[in-house]
């Protein structure tokens, strides 16, 4: 089995150390909340997720789950690892306290929570991730009405969760969908249509499902403008007939809500997570928010869950690091190039081999430099909720654009480094009894999920530094700007400084380009879109790991202090220069793209 | 089912207008091949592939192998599929003649016939690719009674050959292998000792096995300088006893010859493709080639499994394409960014998109780019067997060359390029329904597959560069200077010339940096060496695309030609510039990685 420890430490010197997350929170509400009960948390999730999720992430891949006359069984321990979970309040840390939740800033779950959540049962960590995100939605939009029915039971995780938005015909153009909601006389709806791709869309781990449903009422709008949303159980309560949901009972009518799942995909991992084709068939549904104003409250929900499949690229690649570096310690293979290192053993340990670090160190600074970046995002997404309007609209902008990059460019790095790690194995990493190969086909889905990483790249050049002339830039390139100058006359800090000044350049300088033959051919944006978000989650690595140096020269001496040291070193010599290509790529335009000749494609 | 055409015009073009195969083969004893004999080779192998391999490949992957009671059952319909092949022939094209092999070119072996293989059916292709490795090994280097009793057998595939390095404590350092050989009365070997990792070590396609196996006998030198090469059947002939096998019959006695397979790995991929646990226990076995020769003798064998390692990374990512090239066709999301395209329809097909082109060519250009060093690669090592010494020299140098960066950059790029096929179908390319999921799984041993692609580059960068002073460096520069040379007025090759003109000047600084400062200190060529293994990659392929160029320019005006101008301007608008990366990474050295904590990673 696949091993892991929980990095606690890591996170506590990204809260404590580099990003004063105590101090950012401040007069945020979280008044309970100190650094020894952020640590606590930090300490006891670590604790539950290695004793409880770990342990059936392998069988649940190995035996999957099965899907048979339209009910879906979890594969062996998933249910008792939920119930666990449920049970120990760690599926609503963050929710109010008011429908059984802990109150907990986000930072901890939106971060630490889903690093170990994906890293030790990515399968599982889906079904309370997406029960928070229909919780998120309902509690701020929904009726009193819904709420007061719905959220205490989605905030414990009793009921769970799914969003419905892909049909088959409809999945990046979600204008295109066919889903109908009519209106019923007692307010609610009648909702008709098929959806697919949904994860957890039918499972047998909670009594009710709650859909939000994307679908058209008649005589709307067209395209996107015309979508709303809808709350669908699977299960009404037994005692409502029609009109408002207060009082009824949560006893369920067990007959479904017209609400049927036809077939759930084969896919290439994630075994134990249901991937469903659902059928809703005069499902009666409640509206979440303004009629028409479906899409941007799906997005909320669905920035939510972009984050969360940002992270689950850093969690999966961090336990297949863990794993790849107990391997890489116990092997013997060769000899230091430079004269045999353990020459009373028969070979040396393969960390004598540059190309072996090469491979371990990319991985680990890959990994580092992800956690605080998302670290940081993590505190923003609390400091959106600041009273203070200044705080909360630099937060929001900068949580604007980081979505798309934390996205992408985490999701990209995770593939890329579990599969290096897969690689430093040899065959080893092939075969399946060393863990790592179901690292590698798990997190091939994150790069797709939530929008696949090319719309998220669109998202970023096409909308989000374009908005506003450019107001979400401005809040971001103020504080690094800053940075270069405070920075700017230390000797120590030059090697990170200097380059982190080049690629802030070249990103304004490339931002500029972008927008400016944008506006003459739309096409250049997007051709350069997905070289540029890369670019950009280069510099923002950058500017985290200029920080964390600026914080460890100052602690030089100890190991934990000088590794982090050498971490930004590493990335500025050998992941930084992509840079530069990335940059080339970006100015050659969409030319060789768009005159190819399409019949030849 | 995935769908896939073979692309005969894609070799026509290659060897007949691009690399003049017919012309450079004269002379070399293929006196019977003409084009149209080639053309017809090709053209039957793809038919052959397209109707009898493709159809098992899927049910291969979903039902896998048996082992059971140490044998391995091969799923349905692997046998009549193979015994089909060997009695079309298709399985000897480059043996010999009088062994009952077509005597046809490598050009045709190596490259098409290893392309169409892999890209049908990856798993059944390494039977008959392992056997033509051994044939030809012991063809060359074995006894007159082994190679009269065994050649014919090998070379039909009647039966199967494997190749056995790999022991548990010993894969990438085969100096330390323990499987020892002691010689017995009658010349023969008693081979005793555990092998793994044996693809095709055991099987029910044939009813004779024939195991190449390193092993030591004992009294002979440490290291690999004491390893010998035997040849060791799995069973024996029934009327042999001891002495010469000349005379033996074909029948054999089944009762295994100590020979048996003790476990079959669990894969991520090439579920129809068995990885054994060999166990050798006073196996009897013939020497081949001299006494504690064995190294370079299974290098031969080793260096062609390299060649068909990378055409794996090629063939996977062609049906790839070809799939996902199908479904972008149909799919429709979404409108043109510059106004609809199709406004009757409900939207626009989604190669409108910029960043569907971007990921679909580079999917093609990394495709046909590999293509064309493949088919240039093929043609030297025909070109090896020249009995004109300048011919023969010059073809051997380029090979040992081109050998690490085939197998190391075509299976990078190969994995990339499946990788990529896979985003572009979104959600489809990830479920099990459209076959890119398989070969995403399947195509990844290919990067560890005959040497880890580390191991290629530190053979590239190592040995191959600094072999007798740069030797083998200056029969691929000069040709290539003088192309460039050639060129350097046309205004026409000018976008094509110049770039490579840069590669290649680039190249020569960064061996030069390598090798110079590589004396001073190992680590520094050790550390650059992927990254330069991926530099040299670019250049070659940036040679092949101006070369190509140079002959499509005159060509102007066919769609065919049009179109790989314009997969040459996407070359190098769009891939090329990666090399300067590649170059800054180089140049950082091993500091950052040497100096790294051990203790922290």
């Amino acid at each position: 089995m696949a091993e892991w420890n929980p990095p606690n430490r890591e996170y506590e010197f990204l809260f404590f150390e580099v990003f004063d997350a105590i101090e950012s929170l401040e007069g945020l509400g979280f008044d309970d909340f100190d650094k020894d009960s952020l640590s606590l948390m930090i300490e006891g999730w670590g604790n539950h997720t290695k004793e409880v999720w770990l342990p059936i992430n392998e069988t649940g891949d190995r035996e999957g789950l099965i899907f048979e006359g339209g009910e879906i069984t979890m594969p062996p321990g998933f249910k008792d690892a939920y119930k666990r979970g449920m049970e120990e309040g760690w599926f609503s840390t963050s929710c109010k306290p008011e429908h059984g939740g802990m109150g907990a800033p986000l930072c901890f779950q939106s971060v630490t929570w889903s690093e170990y959540g994906t890293a030790t049962c990515m399968a599982l960590s889906v079904f309370p991730a997406l029960s928070n995100g229909v919780y998120e939605v309902l509690s701020k939009h929904g009726s009193k009405d819904l709420v007061d029915y719905f959220a205490r039971k989605l905030a414990t995780g009793e009921w769970a969760g799914t969003m419905c938005l892909t049909e088959p015909h409809a999945g990046t153009d979600l204008g295109l969908i066919s889903t109908k909601a009519e209106p019923r006389p007692d307010g609610s709806y009648q909702v008709s249509g098929t959806k697919m791709f949904i994860t957890a869309g039918e499972h047998d781990m909670t009594e009710n499902i709650l859909h939000l449903v994307l679908a058209k009422v008649p005589g709307g709008p067209e395209g996107t403008k015309g979508i709303s949303l809808f709350l669908v159980p699977k299960h009404l309560p037994s005692d409502w007939g029609s009109g408002p949901l207060a009082g009824s009972s949560h006893e369920l009518n067990h007959q479904k809500n017209g609400v049927t799942c036809s077939g759930s995909e084969g896919k290439m991992g994630l075994h134990a997570s249901p991937t469903c084709v659902m059928n809703f068939e005069q499902s009666v549904g409640w509206l979440v928010g303004p009629l028409h104003r479906g899409m941007p409250l799906m997005f909320e929900m669905m920035n939510r869950e972009r984050l969360a499949t940002g992270m689950m690229g850093l969690g999966l690649a961090e336990i297949s690091y863990q794993n790849a570096a107990a391997w890489c310690r116990e092997r013997r293979q060769g000899r230091d190039l430079r004269g045999a290192r353990d020459p009373e053993e028969e070979a040396d340990s393969i960390l004598v081999h540059p190309d072996v670090r090469r491979m371990l160190l990319q991985a680990k600074v890959n990994i580092e430099g992800c956690r605080a970046l998302a670290s940081w995002t993590g505190i923003l997404l609390d400091q959106m909720h600041s009273d203070d309007k200044e705080v909360s609209e630099s937060a929001s902008a900068l949580v604007a654009l980081l979505t798309p990059i934390v996205k992408a460019h985490f999701t990209d790095l995770g593939c890329e480094t579990v599969d290096t790690c897969m690689q430093v194995m040899g065959g080893a990493g092939y075969c399946s009894e060393f863990g790592v190969e179901q690292f590698y086909r798990d997190v091939r889905i994150s790069k797709i999920w939530e929008g696949t990483n090319g719309i998220q790249a669109l998202d970023l050049a096409g909308r989000k530094i374009t908005k506003d002339f450019g107001a979400n830039l401005r809040h971001l390139m103020w504080p690094l700007i800053e940075f270069i100058e405070e920075n700017r006359e230390s000797k120590d800090m030059e090697e990170f400084n200097k380059p982190l000044y080049k690629g802030v350049r070249g990103l304004q300088q490339l931002t500029l380009m972008m927008v400016s033959e944008g506006m003459a051919n739309p096409n250049f944006l997007a051709a350069g879109a997905s070289d540029y978000c890369r670019y950009f989650g280069n510099v923002l690595l950058g500017y985290t790991w200029a920080k964390t140096a600026q914080v460890c020269l100052e602690r030089r001496g100890d190991p934990f202090y000088d590794a982090k040291l050498s971490s930004a070193r590493f990335f500025f010599d050998r992941i930084f220069p992509e840079t530069i290509s990335l940059a080339a790529k970006i100015q050659s335009g969409p030319k060789t793209l768009m005159e190819y000749p399409e019949a030849m494609i």
